[in-house]
């Protein structure tokens, strides 16, 4: 399947949640001090939607973990399907050994409020600081502020990928409205 | 859509993982003495798998915070498809106005190890214990140790709603395996 070559405008920092609530698999960005990394993370969460806080488990181990506790910093990539391979072979090979960016055929652009990098090829792009350390050494859990948010203009609903353990993958599936069913203030 | 009638079977606690970070709509049952909730939920992240952590954002105007923090228990109970209309109608309702089993057809059934109910029709239910309570008014984040599960022994994948936000839904499509390109200690 060839990348996809999105057309990005800004999007609401306050409205993330409807890229990051369905589950799919993301890659976050880092850089530090010139060196930069990409991971693939299936553990994050929204945490509230005003301020746009995000939750994101990346392990001591990642070696990006050490580029966003310096940086204080990252960018949240949602990839579509067409990323595949590069979201599975990102999330199996160890930085700094190899520069992600070269090696899996992503396109690094430069953000606007952060350091670390967007990834042309995803199609949204959330810009994010850091902005609580406390929870990092009992649950390796990063608490971000989406800062800036980009998004494709089309398609509305990106067809994304969601990762079910064992080198399983779901592929997003068929958009339906419900909204006939809610009350106005619950949508 | 008729509900399905799943026959289940006990789940290593330490895979829930499997269900859960994909990202589905989610059923959070609890119980406190003698009165009973359900609340859906798109707000959770695992957050370890040895124990079996996950984290759920409930809000404290949801008749469940109290009952959840009261019992220091719940249910995560994992809905397929068949039971969108349930799902949207309990998230759109207030407890304790209606009992949500008998207003929307759901069968509570005792679980083993906590006093919250496991709700049948789901595919798969996770009896939790409230292990840390001092996110919870930060971020309302409440952190659950899973003790015991419960999986439809079929089909292994189920379909799942994932939420777009505005009424909109996403249902879980295909499966695909790259079992292929992982390392075997990504597995």
């Amino acid at each position: 399947m060839s990348k996809k070559n999105y057309k990005k405008k800004d999007y609401p920092v306050e409205k993330v949640r409807r890229f990051l609530e369905p589950g799919p698999v993301i890659l976050l960005s880092s850089a530090h001090r010139g060196r930069r990394d990409i991971m693939t993370m299936g553990w994050h969460m929204v945490m509230m939607d005003e301020p746009s806080l995000v939750g994101c488990f990346i392990w001591d181990q990642n070696y990006s973990y050490g580029l966003v506790r310096r940086s204080k910093e990252c960018v949240i990539n949602v990839p579509t399907v067409d990323l595949v391979d590069a979201v599975i072979r990102v999330g199996n090979s160890h930085g700094p050994e190899v520069d992600k960016f070269e090696a899996f055929g992503l396109t690094a652009v430069d953000a606007t409020k952060v350091g670390a990098p967007l990834i042309a090829e995803c199609h949204a792009n959330f810009e994010c600081k850091l902005i609580d350390t406390s929870l990092i050494k009992r649950y390796s859990l990063f608490v971000f502020e989406v800062v800036k948010a980009h998004a494709a203009t089309s398609p509305r609903y990106p067809t994304t990928v969601h990762y079910r353990g064992d080198g399983m993958f779901m592929v997003s599936g068929r958009n339906v409205s419900y909204r006939r069913f809610f009350k106005p203030e619950n949508l």
